[in-house]
């Protein structure tokens, strides 16, 4: 591993996840079909992506893989012909997996299928309605409140037979087997922090760590929000032993503070390393415990498999107010927000890499570091430098319990500063691997 | 068990809680004799009561069953025949365990056997001499201030013999042998909070417990103080580890805000459901730590049993300038205080009937909430309803290790609804009793 | 061991340790030649010192005992003949360790030996070279600016050759072979609180530990920093085992608070003895986490050795601004600071001497103690005596696993109340010593 591939350029990197938040932003995704597929096709220009295709009617765990939905077109047209209502305006105008329905309705039947904000009466929700069969159309309230009593035509252009959940997985071979995993989901239609960002930044985290060899292997999941975890656990459980990391990637490009949510052990080294680097950043961050609700950690931290994944966002899902509505768009997430984003990961996967358990191979008192030129010859000054104190950090705690990582924290010093420590320690043949 | 027991009328119990120390509050009671066999009888019109007779001299751990003391009539009459301190007008003013005397004494020799509060003139303190014979009166510092040089009759008709300590027990068998353990002392004449509020309400709870059935065997105490609970615990050694959780019962009428005790372990399921009950109460109250001073916990928790009996009071024992004296009156004690407090218990009880270790199950990801109805169709919404969040937290953590209770504080919900998550789960197959 | 032995006198004690002070800080000592030897004859004088020779060239551990560095004389002369810079003036101007050298050099070679303080202009810095062959001068800034340019005469008339390190040992046995260790070091010349007072304590505390019997038996070292404690560890790792407890003095002489230092194991008995003695003490004091910088306890604590030894000072090195300065003088250090530090560590040796495990005898409820005359006989008062207290505690506590500061800890009571209640309890034969 190169430490110098970790020297990403966040100003170019931002511009460079947004452009693709952007190609992405008007695709229909769902947790199946074709906008799905299309997204994953985009992405598979930037890295190594494999699809795979699950049919309908796969049981994974107590859940049975649906139907494929996919949709050409939807409006509803007044008396008059005209499209008060198009899907070609903005997908999130239709219910999400819909059924097809083409018919003639009178305003007190449509309404009982019509969503709307009252509280934000601009802007449109995005709602679904994946495992009950029903259509429906969402639209702002203003709209809604014009709406005159007549016969209207619905039309949802739609299909829902049997088919395929489609997921990508970006797998980076690394010195070991161990995994990374990094998770995102792909099944939201035109929102962008919810979470184009999210597939943005794995795309582009892919990538780096792509054009560098790193110590662990990384996984990369591009996977519809539940069903797709759900599938891919079920159908990847041989694999589940080797991740001994991650995070699900998602919220990752609006203006608000990090947020890290712990996984459900609390205290793994993940959730270490990600509040080691949050704290040191100076940035404001905010920490949040393990709970059961939210993204795919609810099933990566489900009892049967409490893997070590937590979830690293900006402002957490649902406290912004543009969450799952039309206002979750190309405004609300910033190329700035998206660089500082993957710097912040970036500095959490060097954690990782560089983090190791060494044991002291000169216990008894401290070893003579002023012959080996590793401590200034003049002695009575007041204070040592950081470097000198980092290595009698790291000789001190190095008895087989300690990680660089935990030592670090005892310190209170920066990682680098115990990790740069240690190796040179480590040159002197002061330090040893703890296998 | 019938949740609907548990419905109790707090308003209605408070007026006969505070009936029965109204009924009480007469008697001279003491650590042995009839005040304490007139009070079981009472309490015996509410409850199937077993009275336990233990004779003199029985050897009870380090300690020996005391001579029986009863007492008729108790004055200091001056020299013109006028009783200036009078046992019918208050128990209190006898040293209680008095031995019998009667003779005439100066004033000064008069002196050397009175007790007063000088600094609340006009109470009289409540003062005891179980283990060592001798004789004294109590009475207000005002009227000893009164007292003028002359010759007294003193006179204590009272009885140090063979005979026997009484205890009362009430015991209530339920689903299973395991017992909750209540405890009040029954040994102090005429005070009301300090313990008339504690046998009423032990009364009460029994009574009502009586009136369904459950899950716990319940075993309530009417002991006397210190010797009564060694005596128990010395004649029942066999039964002490039936007994789960325990709470020892005093100072509930008084208007204070409620004072929990922890057990000596500090953190058994009795500690944590009472201090769960409390925090969700929206009332005021404060936690202790255990310390082996105060009432029966200090037997029920020595190191030998160390018992999971904690000690819940409203104002704790000599925090209330009322304590031990004749102020400790039916003016102190309210209805609406012995209500809250009855409410507060049951709350308790019913924290550790429903209290029970699940094992998800489903563990490998969620289950399909969904399609068993319990979880809404619709999709999109930015927060889960509580019901929700309390059936994934149930089923993320029901790994063997948690109960109920440690479900309800981690995720921060009340009990009631992490219990109702449990059931729907359970009624689904989705949760089984770990046993 | 007599109770009464712990009864110092601070007052006198602190004019004699100061006095000690005095006698020392004219020599000129180093981690090796006769300026120690002089401080330990010195000090000898005092209390029963063994003093080791070790060779030049013995391996201890990674380090090697070095040349022997002695010195009579040094100077620089301006060109007119006079003494510029005295070594009779202030030993701290020369460079500590510095090579013999004789020669005329300019202004400007002179300047690169010559080392100041700018931040403090009237004051000479202490610098030492003690593993890097050169020489220098050390002198106060405003005489450093007031050189001219001029040829001068440099000459340092030491040697530095094959001898010995000196180090003195003051073993007091006791009745059991485990040890406390006291450690101070020897090794700065003219500088007063660092580290003259730590002798002068180690000193006195010595002799008085010499004048009764204890429990323990008492190792006090008198060794230069680092090299010394790195040589003592090296010959005699066979008494490592011994050491149960350890403070190294230092520091004890200044007004500021005392500061405790833990040892590396954080949570020690010696930890929570000081931790105690300076919480009931009364006066302000801070408590720092163990780091591997300072002074000899980076050895002891070691992760090879890893001994229960802290430090307790009173303000921190580097934490005055005269640390490592001439101004480091007999003003800095004050009688009653030396008396005050001599008073605490008496309390804290007085915790360790007295602490034990006791096992309740009568672990089954509470012993009847008004029987053995340990309680009080009138009965209903509203608290509880502190000794009775302190007796329930114990009793209470007393299973096996807490100790009598432990004990004390927990109950918030002073430790000398506890073992005095333990006392009471065990002549009643109602404790047992837990071996």
């Amino acid at each position: 591993m190169t430490d110098l591939e970790w020297q990403a350029q966040p100003a170019e990197g931002g511009e460079a996840m947004y452009s693709l938040v952007r190609e992405l932003y008007p695709i229909c995704r769902s947790i199946t079909g074709n906008g799905v597929r299309e997204t994953l096709r985009l992405i598979g220009q930037h890295i190594p992506l494999s699809i795979r295709e699950v049919p309908t009617g796969t049981q994974v765990f107590d859940w049975t893989v649906p139907k494929e939905w996919n949709i050409r077109d939807a409006y509803v047209k007044d008396s008059e012909g005209c499209r008060i209502i198009d899907f070609h305006e903005s997908n999130l105008h239709v219910l999400n997996y819909s059924v097809p329905v083409h018919k003639k309705v009178s305003l007190k039947e449509l309404s009982e299928h019509l969503f709307t904000l009252p509280g934000h009466p601009d802007w449109i929700p995005y709602r679904t309605s994946y495992y009950n069969e029903t259509w429906g159309f969402c639209l702002s309230h203003n709209e809604f409140a014009g709406l005159r009593d007549d016969q209207y035509e619905v039309h949802i252009d739609a299909s829902l037979e049997e088919g395929h959940l489609t997921y990508g997985e970006c797998y980076l071979p690394g010195e070991s087997s161990d995994e990374v995993l990094l998770s995102c989901h792909v099944c939201h239609p035109s929102l962008c922090n919810d979470n184009l960002s999210g597939i943005a930044l794995c795309t582009f985290l892919a990538k780096h760590l792509h054009s560098c060899s790193q110590r662990y292997s990384y996984r990369v999941l591009f996977i519809p929000g539940t069903i797709g975890a759900i599938t891919w656990l079920a159908l990847n459980e041989d694999k589940v032993k080797r991740i001994k990391h991650g995070l699900v990637v998602a919220l990752v490009g609006d203006p608000g503070k990090l947020t890290y949510k712990k996984s459900r052990r609390g205290n793994a080294e993940i959730d270490g390393a990600v509040m080691h680097v949050l704290k040191h950043s100076g940035d404001p961050y905010q920490i949040l415990d393990f709970s059961p609700y939210g993204y795919d950690e609810r099933q990566f931290c489900s009892p049967g498999f409490n893997l070590p994944v937590g979830s690293l966002t900006r402002t957490p899902y649902s406290r912004y107010p543009e969450y799952h509505t039309s206002a979750d768009d190309l405004n609300l997430v910033r190329p700035e927000a998206l660089a500082d984003s993957f710097s912040k990961y970036i500095s959490i996967l060097a954690v990782l890499e560089k983090n190791q358990t060494y044991v002291n191979q000169n216990p008894k008192c401290e070893p003579q570091l002023g012959r080996r030129g590793l401590y200034r010859e003049m002695g009575g000054y007041a204070d040592g430098r950081e470097i000198e104190l980092a290595m009698l950090w790291v000789l001190n705690l190095s008895d087989g319990g300690c990680s660089l990582l935990d030592i670090a924290e005892r310190a209170g010093l920066r990682f680098e500063v115990i990790e740069v420590a240690a190796g040179l320690l480590g040159k002197n043949g002061l330090l040893k691997e703890c296998w």
